[in-house]
């Protein structure tokens, strides 16, 4: 099984696929976390091209492009070979973040976003998409609170210093795409505190694996 | 007037656009040489990715887009600026490559890779290309030559380092897309000494220009 987590800067996917980690687990699973961009050494080194505030004028198909490298490689030496082994995936933004970050962010044609992720991805689509849904504002309060705590700031801060409407663009999208796919996406308010929102997140994914 | 060369490895490219640049600067016109990959600093990123032997196991679809990728930047930042302030661009392969090398090389379809350089390219196509046909035996042979010379037969040395079908499908798919496009390609044997290529490249170019 291959579960992605979708959501805007600081609806909390990190530590969700942690916990959830940890759930299947308990349960006698066999579970492989990794994260896009990134998950092999040319995806790390894409991430930090892609993150960097240090990256001025990227243009904007070759920002899409390097995402789309990114993906198609990290399908190939990571995910497959997962999927493979019998492991359950859980990755970290997949290819609905690049129609809802390049297209309704950043205004490429959606529909043409929706044919190269078809390329990059070759099949590998997820059963299931955890959407961790939150205000925006609440969203980016706590993602610059986190990289201030790491120290991260300028090597993962480029999409966080973008305005509030850019972020609110990237919210209303992800809920356009899974109003496209019901049965794939599960919606989760990601306001409350973790533990009820992992819950939710349990509850999303252990009813679709008893199905 | 944009104007790209291609060919394969060892066909004389670098060599004859230096001597084209000196030809035309001596007719007092202004000239911008670059290539792809590289050319801007983040295509020299790539081109370190994508040409060295110490890329291992790249997938053919990721291969595709960090290429897409550096092409996308550099029209961006080097081509567009550099034709708008009036010069001539000549450029060290181009959009044509991809569709030879990832096509007819590496077996990815070639309409798809048409559709891909138009996202790329974005309207940018040269006016001319002068394609330097050679024998990929000889072509290899001077480009192994040149690059124990230079000392960068590791960083420079990926495609050096496919067999020689390979290298004979490239030229092959060379030739069919200048059957494809007649006015835009000018082939230009490449197995005679450097002058006489030259002149012949000059010919290609002056009467071009002088329409």
């Amino acid at each position: 099984m291959f579960i992605t987590f979708e959501g805007i800067e600081g609806s909390g996917k990190s530590t969700q696929i942690t916990l959830l980690k940890s759930a299947l687990e308990a349960t006698g699973k066999s579970v492989v976390t990794t994260r896009q961009p990134g998950g092999c050494p040319l995806g790390e080194t894409l991430r930090s091209i892609l993150l960097s505030t240090q990256t001025k004028n990227l243009d904007h198909r070759a920002e899409l492009f390097l995402y789309l490298a990114d993906r198609a490689q990290h399908i190939a030496e990571v995910i497959r070979p997962a999927q493979n082994a019998g492991h359950i995936v859980l990755c970290d933004r997949f290819a609905d973040s690049t129609v809802v970050y390049q297209g309704y962010g950043r205004g490429l044609d959606v529909a043409m976003l929706h044919e190269l992720n078809d390329i990059a991805v070759a099949g590998a689509w997820p059963q299931r998409t955890i959407l961790l849904d939150l205000d925006p504002e609440q969203g980016l309060r706590r993602a610059l609170a986190r990289n201030l705590k790491t120290g991260n700031c300028a090597t993962e801060g480029r999409f966080e210093a973008e305005d509030i409407d850019f972020h609110t663009r990237i919210r209303d999208g992800y809920l356009a795409l899974a109003s496209l796919h019901p049965r794939r996406y599960a919606v989760i308010d990601a306001t409350p505190d973790v533990a009820t929102v992992a819950k939710a997140v349990w509850a999303a994914v252990s009813s679709r694996m008893s199905e």
